[in-house]
């Protein structure tokens, strides 16, 4: 039944639309933190950030059922659904973050948020990480994992993903490598500058997720924002897998230590109904708006709102944000104190319930190993836990339930993990 | 109250976010055709055509809360339901087309079909009329209405909307000017050749409806994508506003007469629910597969299966294109007899549920009168009828109701038509 469903999926979507894991899982029903398969196999989903107040939340469900049964429509007539969750949303950032422009995905967002800036600064130069992604758009998809080569595009310019555990230079103390992070930033201003484009903005995400959530230099990021805007740029925080308690804080931002200019938000806002935000002053929307009169057919919608308000409550009623701090912290700990045990754990590193597990060949050399972190992950799912490999060398195992994840949804984590470590040491 | 909740909104989204009439309207249910606002009182929605199978359906509403509160992930667990969805849609187009990206937005799927033609043709270059609208991202926001001037992208080039009404030469005949426009898209094609972008794409909505809905030369969309063809590009059916039965037919361009390569369906798919598809080829959908190993968070989704396979359900229970066939047909009879009386209609056209009613000064000169056009939707809004002014001098009365729109509906806002035409007369 699996084989035929792939047959028909590979006709239908077109072969080579993503599938996890080696036999991919034929999914059909979540609750909570778990998944259910065809044959009723019970997994306990670590990988999925989108449902972040649980698989199936009833409290959700209910108001997507109960708002589609009675109004979903856009947004050019006045609906007060929209206008309380903005007023919501901007209440849980600074001062600073006072209006926001509703869209779709993570992409749109951060379309809009470039396209601020632009308007904002008069400049067209955004400067990124080079093994970042901020979406699927010709204009952000063009961010994708660069490298260290610099983009064909005079509008755009990369910077080496700051980190700890593969510096760009292994000789330098914290503070010292922190500045040589800085100075990669300035060069990467620097050719905006010198090429004509300009420097409109610095996008990154808080946490240098697709990076591979790396430990960064102490302060590197109020330093960054610091020199962003001496340069007369806008900082953007992609906030799209940081945000909304997923490190035990409301905002990634707050993890790294920065204020950013421009919020973008996506992913868990409305637990699975298509919902992202672009946040800012009203100054800089309203600068958005008037020249590009943006209108998006299916946001601002009261669906949307009420996707988005129920998400808020379930956050809020149940702390989930302490509830990431807590069982990730514990969770963080307890693999640290492994980390001894196994020569190819190279790291563990993380906040809240996002945490990162680098898979090496051996901790002296550090050789990223891939293979294996695939492995793990594979081996994982066969006992019924659900990760996957990510980061820029794909060697991190990647650690990212829905924040209702529990102690014991953690306690029998480990176990899986101390059996399959077992495995691999055997 | 409602200047509370505006001044609210104007902070918590900014100003400049887009409200229709003179004086907005608070709407805070739906029911079919109907729209309800804060007062209790009733309105004829005569402008939506994402709510299709109308506003609050309960069959849609309950699909997309049972699905919600059974499963909502992303597409890289296997799932039956958007398989099933994807066959459904390709076979209601012909064999050229195969397979389907999905996506959350008409601005998504245009992405999505512009960049598949770059990959399957090697070349960049785009064409689309003067006149057009297929989203709000970098890329294709880049493509509204330019006017004619040319482009300052290199990877862009323009040709005038087709049209009977507004001729680019009002000296020849049907057949001369059809080949006039074929003229000026050979044009367009050979300066995007010229430039060095090369010719990747012809991209039309099938209907040329943000052009204002023109009747256009008989068979020039069939020489059109022929021409398209014979330069080596692909031809992209834009059936956002055209798709999904608007015409009284199934698609957009089987009302103009041409077989498109790509086809971009979005706003009625799920009668709300972000919901968009590129459709094309297996071939044509793998090579944009593969190269960009395209992921989307929120797209082809158990919840947009549901949805999607709800709606479709309903169009055909319901036989909602031949509803929109007759009402619409009657309709736009009723909206031509009326023009010899009123020296303000210059031109009644459409097809189905989508009718456009062309204000100018006078019949003679055929001067837009766009702010007649604007009062025309204003006058019918306090009547209890909602339209809207578009096209693009704006002067043209948008009728595009929700599919369930029904005779007697029609009947009722004829009358509403005429006191208002009264007034104007008078």
């Amino acid at each position: 039944m699996t084989a035929d469903l792939l047959a028909r999926r590979n006709q239908a979507l077109g072969a080579g639309a993503a599938l996890f894991y080696e036999a991919p899982l034929h999914i059909v029903r979540g609750e909570g933190v778990y998944l259910f398969d065809a044959e009723g196999r019970r997994y306990v989903d670590m990988y999925n950030n989108v449902p972040c107040v649980g698989h199936a939340n009833p409290e959700v469900a209910e108001a997507v059922g109960r708002q589609q049964a009675t109004l979903n429509v856009h947004s050019r007539y006045l609906h007060e659904g929209i206008v309380n969750l903005a007023e919501r949303l901007t209440a849980l950032h600074g001062p600073q973050i006072e209006s926001v422009v509703f869209s779709c995905s993570g992409t749109e967002a951060n379309e809009v948020a470039i396209r601020m800036a632009r308007f904002a600064t008069g400049k067209r130069g955004v400067v990124c990480t080079d093994a970042t992604y901020h979406g699927n758009s010709e204009l952000v998809g063009g961010m994708t994992r660069l490298g260290s080569e610099q983009p064909g595009r005079a509008d755009l310019a990369t910077f080496p993903s700051p980190e700890l555990y593969r510096p760009v230079d292994g000789n330098l103390d914290e503070d010292a490598l922190c500045e040589a992070y800085l100075d990669r930033l300035r060069t990467a201003i620097a050719r905006l500058e010198a090429n004509g484009a300009g420097f409109a903005a610095l996008i990154v995400c808080s946490i240098f997720a697709n990076e591979g959530l790396p430990d960064v230099p102490v302060g590197f990021m109020a330093r960054a924002a610091e020199i962003a805007r001496a340069a007369g740029g806008l900082v953007i925080a992609d906030e799209v897998q940081a945000g909304y308690c997923r490190t035990g804080s409301w905002w990634g931002y707050e993890v790294t230590g920065f204020t950013p200019d421009i919020v973008v938000t996506g992913k868990p806002m409305g637990n699975g109904i298509p919902l992202a935000a672009t946040a800012a002053s009203r100054a800089l929307v309203e600068g958005f708006r008037a020249p590009t009169r943006y209108f998006n057919t299916f946001a601002s919608s009261p669906l949307q709102a009420a996707a988005g308000m129920a998400v808020l409550d379930v956050i809020e009623r149940d702390d989930l944000r302490g509830n990431a701090a807590r069982v990730g912290g514990d969770l963080k700990a307890a693999l640290q104190a492994r980390q001894p045990q196994h020569d190819w754990i190279g790291d563990v590193r993380g906040q809240g319930l996002f945490i990162g597990v680098e898979i090496v060949r051996d901790k002296a050399s550090r050789t990223p190993d891939r293979d294996r972190a695939v492995d793990i992950a594979n081996r994982l799912m066969r006992r019924g836990f659900l990760t996957s490999n990510a980061g820029m060398l794909g060697n991190v195992v990647k650690i990212r339930p829905p924040l209702v994840f529990s102690q014991a949804n953690a306690a029998a984590f480990l176990e899986a993990f101390d059996a399959t470590a077992a495995e691999l040491d055997a």
